[in-house]
């Protein structure tokens, strides 16, 4: 006979099986404008072919849910080889650089791989349903919330690898509105004070372990911009000499720049004196409303120092987020790139916090105080990525809803500029 | 009423269009095998991608017939970007190392090209079959016969791909014969004396600018060996230190094998205590019998040296091959991989002069005396590549039978190890 | 007549014109034992020669303070540009890597150009003793502040110089005392609260712009470990495989560890089977009981986490020495070189907190909330760097004791190991 | 009683051994106008210090001569690790990129192991006068003409570091004559043939094994170009655009031209519309009728390319250098810059076919047919190194004269350009 306990746990159970087979159709969804010849594009190694991101979201199922039971036979005994991302507890793996000459194994044969783990896992959670611990629930939903942040890759890679191409091809053909006028960048004040900051354990929300534990920081007073910094205001920072002259910048990222030989954002080219960018609908004139995207850490601190101003530390960015529900342009609008602000009035809180672009803060990414990396692989998940690599919260327009909260942090290296980052500024009073 | 002339020149042009179709017909043959997925692998910035390839050989075509018609539309305005290789003349190009990332143009495309252009050549040669100029002939032939070079390049690069996939997958599965035994090795003697090198301008057949002027060389007796180096005789050059004993190395060579830890000829592998090999059939074990292949010219050299011997001049090679009929293990045989020798008699001359494997010589890559580079596009063919190279005589088992002569030169940086290039040895009496 | 504000000025300036001379003597007395031989080893583009050293804090002094005179005239108009190290506001430099190629000017040029500045230093201190701003008194405190930063530079480099040299020359021949005994490592633990941190402006002590404002932080209970981690406690960790296990290590630490190949701190070498070390005396075997020196960051970070420990915040580091007087192992001792704990007592507040080794914290080194950058040159002396790079505290044998305040932040990169950087472990309770 | 053939070879002997004197003394009247400091320099890997060179000639004559001998005691243990060049069989050996960083051993203490080993070799040649056999004689000539090599690369590498210097110093003060006029370029031309080419073994003269053996050549009819190529000549050619136009460059000087920004000779620099110049005298304006010098292969295969010409061969320099006198503007001039033509008078042969510049051949350096390395450590001497380099022929004005015969074979890679290097045309009839 079943307990009430129990009862409780198969409905979370079969919730989460719903749960997971709507997370995993959203991923082939994503790769249904696709040809057979995209799936193996590597632009760079940073990032990865799509037909890469559908095996290692699966292969981090079976790894963490699977391999431990004893029935279990893995689909291919190679594929831990090809598609282990950087967990060295689990072994050697190919190199980063190497994903794109995967022609094979063939994308049917991936596909076959999805739907074997699935099978094997949409099975385990029926048979379990009464039975299954906490440990392999949380493993299960950051399966999920890691397949999430693999949606946002797919695209981010794929508008990577198709901007290198000259042809500037489509991901998908894309109309997008745009905008006459959007308000004026205005204020909202925050009092100094002790504020909690970090996930909320008491809360059932699903959480990665950087977020916790939830701790005290204090707090000078600060503002935070009512909106995001826009192309029009970029724009105007490059007009008055941003990517030559030193004094805006960090040293780092000036030596970046004279590398490199940046000279606007990643993905801008200068056409017959026009700017123009390319999105996931092909390349697009640089709208002047919408917010600037693809800004590396350096050029989105410049430009706050040039405008006199400075990014929001992570704390700060918190106490203000943490009061407004995170909506926003997210993946789920399918527009894919960064919208204008849609209301002309100053409201409560700041808009677009949740949405539309990455936000850089000044923080470094470092663990919370008492923070435990999980045994296990998971330790591996965020805990040794933790120096040289700047946070930014807030999700952007090709991250899904569901996987951004306040308490969210993604990390980057300073010099990156493939996510879709932009900036919003912050002050002293 | 048409002269005589005209009428011999209009059989040449009927069996040049012939020719036409078989050559670009057999590239495409050469792709049967493949999926979509293989079409854009490119594993290094040397080697290109199978649909670049089919892309570059028709713009060559086009750039080099077709673009001088008046009524001539390209078919497309950025291919001359996309698939110019190195023709500085022509302009900008896309960089060697990006050729990977085209997922667009789609396959069917190129496959459009190839036949947009054809049906353009072809008409052209019958529109213009009694009045062709020499120099179009002569466009035409280097035209089908840089085709054939890059029929050879489609399975070299593909090969090298597939090897740096853990899978091994075969291009198609082979079944090789092998052989217990095999002639030892013996010597073809060779008098002093001035020799007449470089193609024969008086004969018909086509050769490359840098096969001319046909000149003499003074060369004193030597002797050349009846056969190539076998797998087994490198395996002892191993077994007695040859990678880890600086003696035998030019200094260049040493340098590399310690920078990049060669070990082994390219693409071998110890698999249990023994050498296996990537073949076009997928991985195999290495038969003793047969040459040995993926060498570069430092290790052909090291070899030799370790033998007591040196590899020939190209002068020597050619004096050597002069009086044998180019036949060999060449592409036709859809072997795509070097065999051993198959009579165990001695003979006359050298055995397998032609075909299996490319022969490093110990000559520079450097213009014939006399030499002048053609006029236009074509004179980037050849001739800015004469530094730093090594000539290469012979064809391989991967070359199209038909573009081999024995005045034939093929040159390679002496690093390159991913060419069929194996190893003849020479000496003096 | 003068006023009571302009004798106090004017005492005040010639205790300033005491200390400079002082300050810009010891420099001087530091390349007692060197050869001209010595004078201009570089050995990595970050390590400057002595020379260099020499000639740039003087040319600080002549760019800060003399320049701005009108009867000033410049020592040789090419210095600015051999001898700005990074300041982009004054233009153009010589790259850092060929600071080891200037020959000329020759040695005695350089002490003739400290002459020849210091004399006009002091004779405009004189004249205008009583009218000095406190803008000249900020920039002459930073100079020689300044000058005492590059005379730890100065045996820095000079011991990684002469540690690249076979022979392993001394400095000057040293006579290190050891122990056979020190106490065990014990904790000390502090409360939870808002603290303030940063320089106290009230306070007359000199500070730079990075420690400023003071401002407030909470600190969660935390503890500090009584002294500094010892090469016996760091041969243990080698012991168990810290450079062999990825485990211990930030993703970024073991990319180095294996590019690198690191395997113990700098300059350690395994001699017949002991550990040797590099000191500024030459080769000596490694003390068991002195601090671990010439360690990274990153292998900081893995021998806490090896040990169920951690590094300390800067916050947490600074809360412990705001009231421990800076007095310990500094360069005034001669010895160059960290020593073990002297006393085997228990003692109120942790040991070895100032001198010996630069204690890395787990803190990058970001703005304080409210810093301002000081205009002109100065806003480039610690603003710019203020990315990727972690905080040291505490200073070293190798620093002079004036230079160091419980705020003082010291920086490096995480990989940086030529410095005397060592480990102060921490927890929580 | 001595015999008659000891008595011949002690003649031979005592000569020696005043050639011995002579050519070890003048090495060290080259450092005579150097300070302590600049013993030191290196400024590339390729160029080495002063004091590497005074003690790795030492350390030549020590390893091949004295350490055969029973009762020899070498001057320092460690030297052979820090003096040998790139002896592989006589074992490990310093970084060359480390040999700036040699402050210790003193200059003073390679004095002393230069005077050690003067006294050994200068007693033991005493001593073994009547016995000295052929392979000893072999082995000092050996390390004689070693040593004038490195005379002359003490003068190239101390350019190429006082270059770097932004104040240009000079190793002394020159007082450079110049003229207005120099004769046309005119052509001598030689007849085709069989040659002798090579060192002819029956001569007494030192030679290199590089250089033999004698072998036969055969020759197209061809003609040289009666004097050097001017840097006024040179700027023409910058003024057509050399830089700036691949057609005239080999493919892989141009990937040089545009990765290093070539846009002239090494060590010109455009000071107010004007072509400067490095010298050993310190910067001085570029004179336009002295041959042009320190251009690559590239650079000087470029120039030929633009003239409508080519380089010689090195077989068809040989031949016409075979009937004239070596003499020229050697070291022996105190000269230390190419000098412009003397007399406008039209000689039986070229001009300046020794000494002012080596001349680039179009000859890949490779072995002669019948080559054979010496055994031991002289088999390293040259033959390794048989591979991507170009041979120059002729001396230069840093050259000792007694060092040049007309069968002397100088190579270097085809990038170099720090050599006093310069260009001589060809061209077919």
């Amino acid at each position: 006979m079943l307990t009430q306990a129990s009862k409780v746990n198969a409905n979370k159970v079969f919730s989460l099986a719903r749960h997971y087979r709507a997370v995993r159709r959203r991923t082939e969804v994503l790769c249904e404008p696709l040809s057979a010849e995209d799936y193996n594009l590597q632009s760079m190694p940073e990032a990865s072919p799509v037909k890469w991101h559908l095996a290692h979201t699966t292969w981090f199922f079976e790894t963490m849910i699977l391999s431990a039971m004893s029935d279990y036979r893995v689909f291919h005994p190679q594929y831990t080889y090809l598609f282990n991302s950087y967990y060295e507890s689990i072994g050697e793996r190919l190199n980063r650089s190497d994903r794109g000459l995967l022609s094979h194994p063939r994308i049917e044969e991936i596909y076959k791989y999805r739907e074997y783990v699935d099978t094997y896992i949409l099975h385990f959670l029926e048979a379990e349903a009464h039975h299954l611990s906490g440990n392999i629930l949380t493993a299960m939903d950051t399966g999920l919330h890691h397949e999430m942040q693999h949606q946002e890759l797919i695209l981010t890679d794929l508008k990577h690898a198709f901007a290198a191409n000259p042809l500037k091809p489509a991901y998908k053909s894309m109309d997008y509105d745009a905008s006459d006028e959007i308000p004026a960048m205005r204020w909202h004040e925050y009092p100094e004070g002790v504020y909690w900051i970090g996930h909320d354990e008491e809360k059932e929300e699903f959480a990665y372990d950087n977020e916790k534990p939830s701790h005290r920081r204090f707090s000078n007073t600060f503002r935070l911009a009512s909106r995001l910094v826009t192309n029009r205001e970029f724009v105007a920072f490059m007009e008055e000499g941003a990517y030559a002259r030193p004094e805006f910048w960090l040293s780092d990222g000036w030596k970046l720049v004279q590398e490199k030989k940046w000279h606007a954002p990643l993905y801008w080219e200068n056409l017959g004196g026009k700017w123009w960018t390319m999105t996931l609908g092909g390349l697009r004139e640089v709208e002047k409303n919408e917010p600037v995207c693809h800004v590396s850490f350096y050029e989105a601190d410049a430009f706050a120092r040039w405008w006199g101003f400075r990014l929001p530390t992570e704390t700060e960015w918190e106490i203000a987020a943490k009061t407004v529900k995170p909506e926003g342009n997210f993946a789920e609008s399918g527009r894919f790139h960064p919208a204008h602000v849609k209301s002309l009035a100053f409201t409560n809180s700041p808009s677009q916090l949740y949405g539309d672009v990455w936000e850089w803060t000044s923080s470094a990414y470092s663990p919370y105080p008492g923070y435990k990396p999980p045994q296990g692989m998971l330790g591996e998940y965020n805990a040794k990525f933790m120096s040289s690599q700047m946070v930014l919260r807030g999700g952007s327009c090709v991250t899904p809803k569901e996987q951004i909260r306040h308490s969210y942090r993604n990390f980057f290296s300073p010099d990156s500029r493939w996510q879709f980052s932009g900036i919003r500024l912050a002050g002293y009073l």
